[in-house]
């Protein structure tokens, strides 16, 4: 994730996983498991880059950009990643929706002066 | 957008515009026009759904789903949406990025009792 908070991907076509969920009460060792994530994922070939935001009421959505299917594909099957997503059903989230998407078309726009 | 924070789509392929953006400080107007873009969008035809999160840093993530392309070319030449976009660049957002994605296939989860 770069430092504005905006991932700076190449020119498409690319993938996206849109990860849209609702957090439970409390956090259960979710906030170092969510930085964790992050960084293990920064790590797998195939990373393009990540966004996430979480709002008050819990719902947060986190979309990671991916060179091609494969790579979304091994990094589901990584171990720690596995383990962290049966504990996110177990304890962290009440409901989730995830979406794998080929980004066709991609535009930026920054604020001159 | 659900009263969960969740969008209830159908069964892919659809189109997902991923709509990512950095707020200046401060309202001058844009809690009102985002309430009203929602509002907007969700009586275009091949509207699907959204979900919507902004963080306390001032990035926010925005998807909203689409029946097809035809679908988001028209909302994109809406003329209250394309008055919003100019508004936007000149007074609510630093930076923003869109990517416009075929959702491929899609996964949820709900916590059972």
């Amino acid at each position: 994730m770069s430092s504005s908070g905006l991932a700076k991907t190449p020119e498409p076509p690319y993938y996206a996983v849109i990860f849209t969920s609702q957090r439970t009460a409390g956090d259960h060792g979710y906030g170092k498991m969510a930085d964790r994530m992050a960084e293990l994922a920064a790590q797998q070939p195939g990373y393009l880059g990540a966004e996430s935001v979480r709002g008050e009421d819990g719902v947060g959505i986190t979309v990671s950009y991916w060179k091609d299917e494969a790579s979304i594909k091994a990094w589901k099957k990584d171990l720690e990643h596995t383990a962290a997503r049966d504990q996110g059903r177990k304890e962290w989230y009440s409901a989730y929706e995830m979406r794998i998407a080929r980004v066709e078309r991609a535009y930026n726009w920054t604020h001159k002066g």
